[in-house]
């Protein structure tokens, strides 16, 4: 569990300073699962995930506005399992979910099984904007997009040849399996885990949370996990904390965990730290799930916990200095 | 706001006694607004529902089989917004989304968009029951539910021509428009809120809820609402209680309202009635949301409240007693 307090505090609030943390995914990562080259690779990507959303916070753009960035920016690049790059469904189609909500109203927007809009979490966010709804799903979330402007793509666009390879191992090319053991010892942190999201505190104290997925690698079509969750997969309630999560989807579904970090701090009056590793440590184990989160307050304080052997992470101060991070 | 002290203690548990609630669906029911004919009619309905899912707990059923019983009962019925009756969308087509979640494994299924499967809430608990996920969405939910032997229909049986009169009332047959203000006046529990449910204690202590719903007459394709979210519109766990809420669905998600009595319970140690008033009266009105819930404790408390003029509810204690109302 890695908590900072990226902050001088004046007194209980801290006003014009900017923080952001993101992950892009949790699983079975350990030392040596993975090259030094890949390693090096996701670190650089993440760092640049956090500039693309602090570039906005420094200019003092709104939270909604960097977390969009940063899941933009790791949705585009073909490493992470949401946008381009994400996994395939067992029937070799792509189905992905994204969500984002503005801790300042509360209002949220979610899309769950779209297939030819480049950017889920663009997407989500026309969905929050634009419609009286929280979620939409297909076409209907599909054509949403389309009239806000979001880039609509031909379904090939996600295709990466490194996601295709993985399905065939899974045996989706020859048979609508379910996962073999041998497959699933091998790069499991994309295959089951693998999901991108952000939080964010911009300069008037106001908190916004994110989150994009391709889904499991190998999912029933149809299947919808955490990510797209309102309480679920992300929060946001400039009262308590953002949150965004990474993982066992269900686990997080039947145990409401993004919400729970902030009942925590609202009903228990926890800190930041405490509920957040809580939830990750008691709750999402009681239902033996695996995963990870990020979450952020109002003073700026991040916790990114995790009970995996890793969790793809990183997070940036107001002074532009940046963590991140794979193993424990 | 209802609430029951329905049992005798022994001690602090209660073992053997049942107890049951469900609820028609809320909104702006004021007296007069419908037939007294029509008054009689939903009382009876409920009365039946609970006499449905009671008969199961009284041979010593399980909770889970309490709930989709009533919830299977409230579908069959064309007065209810939910299986056969259900509202339709903008594009005049149905897609009905359920959940049930049970208390003893915080276990839960949900499927949404589905328009082929004849009892929704048998759907999800097969997905629950004989799947790995928790949400299934449009197609893959009806595969899970034909393995399963629920039993597929033609869209057209859920197809009333109540439905279609109010369809034609708000312009949809001649122009995918909004809701007109004029139509919006009339009928609005169906037309808004119309949504089913159920929670129940069984003789071991062990809850359940059950949701299930048509949606909002003439939303966008694609819209899900609370009903099928796991802590908005569903949630049991036995160490709390089990809710089941009807109403304004974007409210309820963006309050995660059904997982917050339970946190209010789990935190602040609050007594049923308590956190599901607070919830209602003070959470849901955070963000103007306008509905109600039912919930029940591992003692067999109920509690019904809501904030609309009107909720359609009833309960059943283990003595067979039964309470039914509309109005506050």
């Amino acid at each position: 569990m890695t908590s900072q307090n990226l902050k001088r505090r004046r007194g209980t609030e801290v006003f014009g300073e900017v923080a952001l943390a993101v992950h892009g995914g949790a699983g079975a990562l350990t030392r040596g699962a993975i090259s030094a080259e890949r390693e090096q690779e996701y670190l650089q990507h993440l760092e640049s995930a956090l500039r693309a959303g602090f570039v906005l916070l420094k200019r003092g753009k709104r939270s909604l506005d960097a977390v969009e960035a940063a899941v933009l920016y790791l949705e585009d690049c073909p490493l992470f399992n949401a946008g381009h790059g994400s996994v395939f469904t067992a029937d070799g189609t792509f189905e992905l979910d994204a969500a984002i909500m503005d801790g300042r109203t509360r209002r949220a927007g979610a899309v769950a099984a779209v297939s030819i809009v480049r950017n889920p979490i663009s997407a989500a966010r026309a969905v929050m904007q634009d419609t009286k709804h929280v979620m939409l799903t297909g076409a209907g979330a599909e054509l949403v997009a389309a009239e806000a402007g979001v880039q609509i793509v031909n379904p090939s666009y996600f295709f990466t040849e490194q996601r295709r390879k993985q399905w065939e191992e899974l045996g989706h090319d020859k048979q609508m399996s379910g996962l073999s053991p041998a497959a699933t010892m091998c790069e499991p942190i994309d295959r089951k885990f693998g999901t991108v999201g952000a939080v964010a505190r911009d300069r008037r104290g106001n908190l916004a949370a994110a989150t994009s997925t391709g889904g499991t690698m190998g999912k029933r079509a149809g299947r919808v996990g955490d990510s797209p969750i309102i309480g679920a997969g992300t929060y946001a309630d400039n009262a308590t904390c953002a949150v965004s999560t990474t993982g066992h989807g269900e686990s997080f579904m039947r145990t409401v965990a993004a919400y729970d970090v902030s009942a925590l701090m609202k009903y228990r009056r926890m800190g930041l730290a405490r509920a957040a590793s809580q939830v990750v440590q008691v709750s999402l184990e009681s239902v033996q799930g695996q995963g990870g989160l990020i979450a952020i307050d109002a003073a700026g304080n991040c916790a990114l916990p995790f009970n995996t052997p890793g969790m793809l992470r990183g997070s940036i101060t107001t002074d532009g200095e940046v963590y991140t991070a794979i193993y424990r």
